[in-house]
């Protein structure tokens, strides 16, 4: 099963993505049994992709990346996902792919040139800093508890961070703290002495560089050029951030999935069991066919969503549905692949064990399913309250 | 929740659809309770949507439509089958319009004359006679065994049918029948003496035009125009029939949901249960976000398999995926929907326990669910097979 | 699959009762077609079942019943449900069953003579009038608006009842009314002019003797010995009776869901499709076996329930665990049997389509699903709070 | 929610072994990380468990165990795997637990005395050996390769083997092998030169004391008296293992899937989202009921299927039924609990992902969902083929 109907152009680029992830990617994944990704093969791979053609798709050209639309990435990321390094590589992996997004957007020149530029060539990581102790900022964003204060040429940012993915290793953050304006993003860099990265959280996924930390902030100062965007707008630049970074989770995480069916498939077509070959098995075909049907419907939503985005919408609709519905496919095709390739599904002979422990936060983080059902019924019963109010019905 | 993204020229039909809808349809469903649309009132349904602009949205300019292309339909089918009444006033109801479909593309232009347009107009109702008593063709179409004999300047026809719905009250039928050089399909009059449409079968749904008949097919002459594109050709162009005719269904049908959606919507959001409003309780919640979450699943799968059709594809595999899925999606959004009225929703006060009826068998009819995921898998299989042939993977 | 592992004793009359049924009340579905079961063929099916010793298992034997414990009618009217026709003709439908083991535990011996001895004989019917028009007593029973009032020499009760499953034809009514002491039931006579039987209310299901009626009460007077138990602990009654009756429409019910089960094996066994015999092919297996398990799970947590129910408990708990669990097995079983017999199983020549009418409201009345979820929710919120008080954990 | 209604005598050391676990398990799992049991602590819990007179519930007392029959394991094993401890401390973790009831059914005297009894005393561990390489036996256990020749004075065993539990470590194992006359057992100490322990296979689960080998067995020498049983009769006493032993699994994994949901409740009771207590949420409060209700369900199975065998069946079908659907609803409990514990649930500060991680397999192991459902299904049809026959329905 593979990724159609994408623009000219975007389809190239997708193919030659494909290609790359089958002959550079896979074969590197031998030298990756996690925990976490070299940094010299990191380097490599960068260059390899820079080669091909197919680094940095999301980035605008002159940024150095190949200037795609955000459809235009459904089809290159999830050709990405299909390999744990292919994101990496190509340099579209969270969190950094959002960052660009939203420094592409929000910054000024100046720190375009100074975060983005970097960044956008893979020559530095970064992270985003939102999420807080309990009963900080978690699933209600609301609850932001970090704190930042004006002082004389700047600000002090004061607060507890946790799940900070890539904090481990990263140039800088774009960091969430409390104004009295409102809640406000900075620009923190890592050498800032306020800026603590604590221990690594141990987590079960292996692929974020990095992983995910926590991190103290403590009297840490910024000068005023620090701040990103406009004081006090802070949640409304997380929701431009937002919106196409859970989206492009879940354009990758389905090419994982779709890698997952692949290896069942491959399996499924050599063993043999009572006398059939697997793949000829009803029930087998059964768990084969829920997982294309559970492709198809997560890249119809994502294509759906990606294009909403493209017109100009914040997509908080659309984003969170194909966000709920993708997480959860993505676990059911990963599961049902496991499944299919019996007692060797859960040894470290193949990857699908590994798999499974790498998405299972996908259902949680960037918001749980729940959260987004229960955003979604309330969107639900307002419009219809609208419609009801305009309407003889 | 309404449909977004539409081309425009169809968003503006959609637009129409839905007010027609909203303004003529569903105040006379209280005029139609079942079991079947009396022809006045059919008659009156089609003359108001003519004089909104909204008839016949699929059908050419030529033969009195809007020319609209598949893509276009998923939009103003989806709003037409919001109300039972949707469809035939539109003229756009099962089996009709994937008839309409067929013979544009299929028949010669006196065949077109004489069939197609008066059908186009709303002037006749027709049947498409496919489906055979067991062990005939059901499932598996290629167990055909009604028989197609050549003679003297024609056809004798000879077969059993049954689920042929329409067939009472119908002007003509598209019959499929084998002849020596494979299945073949013909025209057939009404009148003619050898079609005999027999006792109407009781089915749980009420609302397709003259229910679903049993048909004996006796020494039938035909005359030799009365082949429908070429002899033994029969199975293709069912096909070209289906893959377009399983997808308008779920476009009906999907509105249907949306009106079950809202239904309950509007039911949770005046009843009072424990203290709350029930659309504030969040089990009530999970069931509207489960909804939603479906629909835009179902309406993503749709556009996608459109899209495919309308770049020319057979879009065998998109429409078998998009079938399922949706079939099983419309029944679960009015089960809960059903489930969130409470007691009222099994009375006849509420439509819902009909809707139910309605849809059931929209799991078995174009292929049962399980038969698709058959195909499905098989076809993973294989294409996978030619991927694994083609890599070093 | 049939029923195993009884208590002897009981084992033989659900035998019996298997035999009865499959004798005598399958050959007398045709002569009900529904929608409701006709006097004469209802007293014709009571003297049989009387003749073979299997009439009222749940009866005390002092009124002509084989008293059984709750354990031992999970067996037989399990058995007895496998018909549409077996409860009545076992005199152990709903309402009356419960009815019958209320008036046996809180009636005092005239109130028995006058109520219990009719009605365990069949020769009367009887309702249980709680349910009200919203916003009175529903899922909510505490929302209970008929009021009672005292009057020199009894009571004059007033409200509105609906959904009154069996009023229409019933000799007495068991009826929820709020005195000044609290929820109270009474006993009101057909005949009493106060208790007007309005109209039918049109559900989708028809095998409720007498269907579902709207009942308006009004300045209706009773004496004071219509009180049944004491004054002011109606809900506690409530709770009495509807421990077991939620089992009872559980075993009934599950004997319908073996009964489509057993349709669909055998259609299964004939049916050739793609070369196979339907029960061969993996995915009708996969039907299959989710049935299966469906099945016995039910039995399990049914047993349980009962015996919980029989050792003194009021089985708040276990009722509503099993009660939520069998009400959607059915469901679930029925539909996939219907999905197993194909277009047949849409029309009247299966009695699929009619179960799954039939049993849609299960799961609503007796508390919808949703309502029990939050309730056992908290009930495991509140048994782990006092775990977590009483342990060092 | 707590185990209830077992018998007497079994409740008082249910109670028992859950105070146990409680009070010397949970706090010892802090020594316990993973990936696998230390030999000291092991001897330690034992040691306790014997003072605490909760070991080995489920050997005879002649063996020195507390000879509870398996309805009274149930209970008593459920309280034993609420922690990963529990098992091993009671002496009654898989492969052990299995094989000493093997013994005990099969074994002679001397057979007894020299393996049985210290197994049962804790002194040493065993393993059994069915499984092989593709294409030896695993889900279809009729491929068995391994060979046993009779030679002067004995047998010489050949052949691979893999997954096999406890290997390492094992004093002895029970190892399945093809003689002329068909599948028998030998008894093979672990110092015998031809067994060969390999390579630990990387699995998931930790838990398993020794964890899954591979093992090679060459040229490998026993004397005539270490058949084990009947010569040519392995696939009966397989059977014969088999039943107790996956119901066994299923009953420890319940009681794991039991403590998710409790440290699930625990932190939905403190947690506050959005201004409510997690646990007053419905979404939450949805997925905390569907658990309850699976662990109910859960339990009455294996209640049933442990009824059925203590009356001397093979318990095939219950067994089966059993396995399937608890193997099933323990994931599902484990992985709602998790997403109630949000982004902890998926770090090593909760102890959910491990419990994923060690019950992924067990939909596998013992057969996997899909070989059950398909021996279900066809059970299920001929079972009814021979009601067809016998009956006039």
């Amino acid at each position: 099963m593979t990724s159609v109907g994408a623009a000219p152009g975007v389809a190239e680029i997708a193919e030659r993505t494909r290609a790359f992830v089958r002959d550079v990617c896979l074969p590197a994944e031998q030298r990756f049994p996690g925990p976490e990704l070299d940094r010299g093969l990191r380097a490599e791979l960068q260059a390899a992709a820079r080669e091909a053609g197919v680094f940095a798709p999301h980035v605008p050209v002159e940024f150095g990346g190949r200037g795609l639309d955000i459809s235009g990435w459904s089809a290159v990321f999830e050709e990405a996902g299909y390999s744990l390094l292919g994101p990496q590589a190509l340099n579209c992996a969270a969190p950094d792919e959002g960052n660009m997004h939203l420094l592409e957007i929000v910054a000024t020149d100046e720190q375009k040139e100074r975060y983005l530029r970097p960044l956008a060539a893979g020559d530095v990581r970064s992270c985003f800093a939102m999420t807080e102790p309990h009963p900080g900022a978690g699933s209600d964003p609301g609850a932001l508890a970090t704190s930042a204060r004006r002082v004389d040429g700047g600000w002090v940012i004061d607060g507890e961070k946790r799940f900070i993915s890539g904090a481990d290793g990263a140039a800088f953050s774009i960091c969430m703290a409390r104004a009295q304006e409102g809640a406000t993003m900075f620009l923190i860099d890592a050498e800032n002495p306020g800026w603590q990265v604590g221990r690594p959280m141990q987590t079960t996924d292996t692929v974020f560089a990095g992983g995910h930390s926590e991190v103290a902030i403590r009297e840490c100062r910024v000068s005023a050029d620090a701040v990103l965007g406009e004081v006090g707008e802070g949640f409304g630049y997380a929701q431009v951030r937002l919106g196409p970074a859970r989206l492009t989770h879940c354009m990758r995480w389905l090419g994982l999935a779709r890698r997952a069916l692949d290896i069942a498939l491959d399996r499924a077509a050599q063993r043999e069991v009572f006398g059939s070959r697997l793949e000829e098995l009803g029930l087998a075909q059964g768990l084969i066919a829920d997982s294309v049907i559970d492709i198809e419907a997560s890249r119809s939503l994502i294509r759906w969503a990606a294009g909403v985005l493209d017109r100009g919408s914040h997509g908080r609709h659309e984003t969170s549905v194909a966000k709920v519905f993708v997480a959860e496919a993505v676990w059911r095709i990963i599961d049902r692949s496991l499944q299919l390739t019996g007692g060797d599904g859960v040894t470290a002979d193949l990857p699908l064990a590994r798999f499974q422990n790498e998405v299972r936060s996908f259902r949680i983080y960037d918001g749980p399913s729940e959260t987004h059902r229960w955003a979604i019924a309330r969107r639900a019963s307002r419009v219809r309250a609208g419609e009801r109010e305009t309407s003889p019905d």
